[in-house]
């Protein structure tokens, strides 16, 4: 991160979506950025969300995307359309020079983040995808945990599952399960999370193979409800997950070392926002009798004054004000995204074939 | 159970075996059950065992298993024998008319455990398998919690794991990972546990396919050192569990429902033996702006005077009691256990054919 104190970083939102409430307090929370513009296709619903999300006075407001994107006075633009959208205005806005934060899923599939991907390297661009939890303080403790070959060792296997139980209206009507809007249903939604966890405990190493698990549900339309798969690699580490629209609100990482064992059930959205924990265990075993455990496992709690959107925002806008200041943009958050979007692509592409193994190339 | 008081059962036990300890313990504590006999293959051991065990003063210390099982005054036996000699000391328990208590996984197969239950069937004799945590008061709880279709719904998705970290000289000696003696591995020792919880959330439907997880850890001997796989059900219903002696401690279900979430995180071992938890969550969300849980999950406090082998002592007695006074035996135990070794079964299966569906079939 810079150290340096920067001039912030101007936000502009393109899509008055209900998730764009929360991404505009975060800006308005962090430090180093600014609510600068919002554009809505309606000129009206965009003046209604930037009275309702405190913008300031100062703010501007666009009945367009493309006047938004002509605005010279933007530095960065947070962009949660549909997933169906992305390729399209991503590929716009680097163009325009604006750094890029991106809602998840990144692209219906890798092959369109490509596009994206180029598009923001040509034009010197940051990308980043709004995956939040990577940005908790907690998420940076668990890696400490899970990175210690004494307290953790070799991860061996994990799990981790996403799923809320959306109700008749959402099943039937969110952009989520539409087929030409969020292509990807729960896998793209949901189950973007629990890929990102394990890829984040396995430190970002690709697996070599993945396979979805039988018994996906798929809506009248074809868009996945709810699915799960498993990641293999070469040296016998396991990892699987669940994602469902479904079932109700669960969240969780297990991840098991040779030495620890890591623990938290909410790791998406933490349970309160400003103190949070995760559980932990190292060296573990049972007792002479086997009637209980020595030691048991421990509760780590983590405290946060700025909550981990917040964090999120800080971190792009520290690396675009590195920009400014003649950096490259940092590489790793789009290869996470890349990643991320392969492993979702081969579930999909598993699911499509019967259950076939998929092998996974960079 | 049997409510009126009943003298206790007598019980003998074949094999000195260190898991013997705990159950010897366990009838000591039991109100319905006495320490009558044990025999090993070793009168000297048979009789340190006796000794160290606490076994009251009558009773009886043999150096061979045909001896006790000559016993006149021996009711019901607990057989702790490796997997591999199950099958011929479990026929001959039952010929001798001892009700048997054994211990898992029953058998190397669901075709030599139906010999098993063929004899306990012809000679009378009730049948259970020693999986201890069925029997804890917080299992009752639990099960309460999620056949509730308010609280819990309909079970949509689940995952159950347990490993724990074998050491070198268990991963070269223990019977554990010997083909000849326990030849299942880790798949009917942690496995045994995973599987049973997926079928007891299940209210022990079996489901239609199961699959092996691509990934397993074979030894050179070719027995299973960790696994995994996925049943699921005609209706969407999908279960995950993974088994290890490769990676540390670790044990849990999560279950999750149309409206609530099952949360436990030592279901068979409870980190302390007379109090332990689980956590439920019922119509869980998110906040409006997506920042905080509401309502968040709770803690369920489940304490026990009798620890949960005790409680199998104790229920399995009351059967033998009824029995003594006139009832059939209780059909559901051995068909629970049943049930458990076709799965194990079906993944072995389909481990050994590539990752293949394999389909459950009564």
């Amino acid at each position: 991160m810079a150290t340096e104190i920067q001039t912030p970083i101007r936000f502009g939102i393109i899509g008055a979506a209900d998730i764009a409430r929360k991404l505009s307090r975060a800006i308005t929370l962090a430090p180093n950025a600014v609510l600068s513009a919002v554009a809505s296709r309606s000129l009206e619903k965009a003046t209604q969300f930037a009275k309702a999300n405190n913008f300031p006075p100062e703010a501007k407001v666009y009945g367009s995307y493309e006047a938004l994107l002509d605005d010279p006075d933007i530095d960065a633009v947070y962009l949660p359309l549909p997933t169906a959208l992305h390729v399209k205005w991503a590929v716009v806005v680097a163009q325009k020079k604006k750094h890029l934060l991106m809602e998840k899923p990144v692209a219906l599939n890798a092959g369109e983040f490509d596009v994206i991907v180029k598009a923001c390297e040509e034009n010197g661009v940051q990308f980043m995808d709004g995956t939040m939890w990577v940005h908790h303080p907690r998420t940076a403790k668990m890696r400490e945990f899970i990175a210690d070959p004494e307290r953790f060792g070799q991860l061996r296997t994990m799990h981790s599952c996403f799923s809320f139980a959306g109700d008749a209206d959402f099943l039937k009507n969110d952009i989520r399960v539409k087929p030409d809007l969020d292509g990807l249903g729960s896998l793209g939604d949901a189950g973007w999370y629990g890929i990102r966890a394990i890829l984040w405990a396995n430190d970002y190493e690709l697996p070599k193979t993945v396979v979805a698990t039988p018994g996906p549900v798929l809506n009248e339309a074809g868009v996945i409800l709810s699915c799960g798969g498993s990641l293999n690699w070469d040296d016998g580490r396991v990892a699987t997950f669940s994602c469902s629209f479904l079932a109700n609100l669960t969240m969780e990482i297990t991840a098991a070392g040779t030495n620890g064992t890591l623990h938290v059930y909410d790791f998406i959205i933490p349970f309160k926002e400003k103190e949070c924990s995760y559980i932990a265990n190292t060296k573990c075993f049972f007792n002479d009798l086997v009637t209980g455990w020595e030691p048991l496992p421990s509760e780590h709690i983590v405290t946060t004054d700025l909550p981990q959107e917040v964090c999120m925002v800080r971190e792009f806008s520290c690396l675009v004000g590195n920009i400014k200041n003649g950096s490259k943009p940092e590489q790793k958050w789009p290869i996470i995204s890349r990643k991320t979007q392969l492993i979702l692509d081969a579930v999909k592409t598993s699911i499509e074939t019967g259950f076939a193994p998929v092998d996974i190339k960079w």
